[in-house]
């Protein structure tokens, strides 16, 4: 008799996007006309097309597979030297953070990364994470047996979940109960806080200190405006031995849809078997995307690289401006309708906290009144409830409308 | 203190294919001049470029992703639906094989498929597999945790091991022992056999009244020539009840390096809690792909929609044509060489039994004697010794200068 992985029936309802999807369409059925004023904030997926360069890359790319010379077959399951290299030069060097090429693992998403990690940890780990937080970090630990059932709150038993609140400035503090692995997502999601330089500092210590490997997604690193917030763990002293490293080209290049990101796992970085025998994790890591990947479609690998073009970086660079000035515009929305408001400088995401209703009655009341799709802030997590997530990723002139129709409702 | 997957450390040294490019690198550096004639047949990679109804569809996608009214973002984790209905219509119903689009699941490769499988499987499952095997079943299973470790063979204490060899026409016996989860991968990779109707249906009557599933790889089926010989498992009744199909894009549309494949899962198939509750993995296998992967590139989609056009369907023809024209003509120099030759009938790879000597033995006498790339049957497994495979997958020109260059060896 075939046995199926009995952890699945712990997870709860829907992940939230299909929840509020669900929401959604039930509003266009019962309001035709409502419907047709509908504007969507809710899931963080940008709407500017792809760059020109990326366009180019891409075009020229396709041609390379239609001629026997050029054609490519399976690819390194790493990623092509020639991301990775880009990658490398521009997103560490320049910057004077040494990561060498070989520790730079080409995938096609962050999404997969941050679930697919797991498999080459162990366990026995206590996983400590921000809450709220990215549903997928705390899913896939659930799937992979690292918690109990969830309570009445969705809260799962056995992990550790690290208030991020006003009052910590979304920061968490270092947990006192001993946390082997801690998910550190910044600049944030859902709440658009950054972590400055000395509260990271403060995190790698601890994680040296005990040990720990902390997995700090950086999705959204594009999005810092202030230069004194590090756009990666690694510019922190110490982060090679206790740190991986999530970046994507959804956010900065448009890749939603197109799919390519990276990971970058250390040498340097050691775990412990249980009797104690300490190994390098990139040799694991390795060994998994060689045996359960095949490397990310030749096109597309182009297409990232194209981004680190001067043509591209600039490209890049008027996308990041166009959604910041949404965040801007929808951040003094918010304002003028009487909310509080975080986040929105420094990262896509604006979190607002409700005048005393919940999370999903303010999802309701938003869409109900003013035909806005918005992400539930409980849907993050316990301490998400009470607030609510705005995404910039949109048209100006929908941030601009979005603006106006949040000071129309009756709060 | 962080725990590493020690299940990771029980894998043996390298994943098949490094190893063979290790000695290939080796034989280049000694030998520059024989290096230039060498020709590689060993790893099954495609070698004509992508169909033009491919290049024209990825083109197009490309455009769409550049202007903001067709550009698309996330799109949906289990697949688009115009591919979805493309597969169903045109792999299953006009075969008379009832499979629904929402059980189809579209991924970036079979390989990914084939290991991520086991997330929502659980631990108890009694695991068989062909003998020899494709090296990634074997190898997802140590790491998930379901074998022990490896004997002197390479064998994996706890993995149910079904010979294949010319006695059994490389088809195995039903195990006498429980077997839950059961490997099947027809034509098969490395022997390029095939099951007969009558053979798969003896496998599914086993797997309905045992309550196991059979995971049945059909990544090759494009290769069948025999109109008696099935192409997918659901052609036999009662096989919606117990089995999972792969399929993919890359040995027909040549998409190696494009990445696309799918997976079907009926909603039908059944598997229990350890406490005996009988629960459809089909719910399982989408929440992982929900959670754990974000969907295959919007163009690379399109692209494998085009295949299905009338004009793909004929471009695809004429790959599968070329390519097996290359296995006619390998398996006659095979045989004038003197050799056993199976395989190559049904399938895109040639199994040859060596006269007398190793699989390794037989790598090293074709590279240094005949400057030919080949894959040693042993690195699939202990019953692959003594074999070795040869790949059709090259230019008519390099097929007709291996035939002749087997006959020159002194075997």
């Amino acid at each position: 008799m075939a046995y199926l992985n009995e952890n699945y029936l712990k997870l709860k309802a829907g992940y939230l996007f299909p929840e509020i999807a669900r929401r959604v369409n039930a509003f266009c059925q019962a309001k035709p006309d409502a419907a047709k004023r509908l504007i969507r904030c809710g899931i963080g997926d940008v709407t500017e097309p792809l760059p020109p360069a990326v366009i180019a890359a891409l075009h020229k790319a396709v041609d390379e597979m239609g001629q026997r010379e050029t054609f490519r077959g399976y690819g390194p399951e790493q990623g092509y030297d020639f991301l990775r290299k880009a990658i490398a030069e521009n997103d560490y060097r320049a910057h004077n953070v040494e990561i060498a090429e070989d520790e730079i693992f080409v995938s096609d998403g962050s999404k997969c990364d941050c679930g697919n990690i797991l498999d080459v940890l162990g366990s026995r780990n206590r996983i400590a994470m921000m809450d709220p937080v990215y549903p997928v970090y705390v899913d896939t630990n659930v799937m992979g047996g690292h918690t109990g059932p969830a309570d009445d709150s969705g809260a799962y038993e056995g992990l550790n979940y690290l208030p991020c609140t006003p009052a910590n400035g979304f920061v968490p503090e270092l947990p006192p109960e001993r946390a082997d692995i801690i998910y550190l997502c910044y600049p944030n999601n859902p709440t658009g806080a950054v972590v400055t330089r000395d509260q990271l500092t403060a995190w790698v210590k601890y994680a040296l200190a005990k040990e720990s490997i902390i997995l700090f997604d950086a999705a959204y690193e594009a999005y810092i405006t202030d230069p004194a917030i590090p756009h990666s763990i690694y510019e922190i002293p110490g982060a090679r031995n206790c740190a991986i490293e999530f970046r994507s080209f959804s956010k900065n290049g448009g890749f939603t849809g197109t799919r390519c990101a990276f990971t970058v796992v250390p040498k340097t970085l050691m775990a412990s078997t249980p009797d104690g025998q300490r190994t390098a994790l990139h040799g694991l890591w390795h060994r998994r995307m060689s045996t359960k990947f095949n490397g990310v479609s030749y096109p597309v690998q182009r297409a990232a690289e194209a981004l680190y073009t001067a043509e591209g970086k600039a490209q890049v660079k008027g996308l990041i401006q166009h959604y910041m000035g949404n965040a801007q515009v929808l951040r003094k929305g918010a304002k003028a309708a009487g909310l509080s408001v975080f986040g929105g400088v420094n990262a896509p995401y604006i979190w607002v906290q409700t005048p005393g209703i919940s999370s999903w009655q303010a999802f309701d009341r938003i869409l109900n009144e003013a035909n806005v799709v918005i992400t539930p802030g409980s849907g993050f997590g316990r301490n998400g409830e009470g607030f609510f997530r705005i995404s910039a990723f949109n048209s100006r002139a929908n941030a601009e409308e979005v603006a106006r129709r949040l000071q129309s409702i009756r709060w």
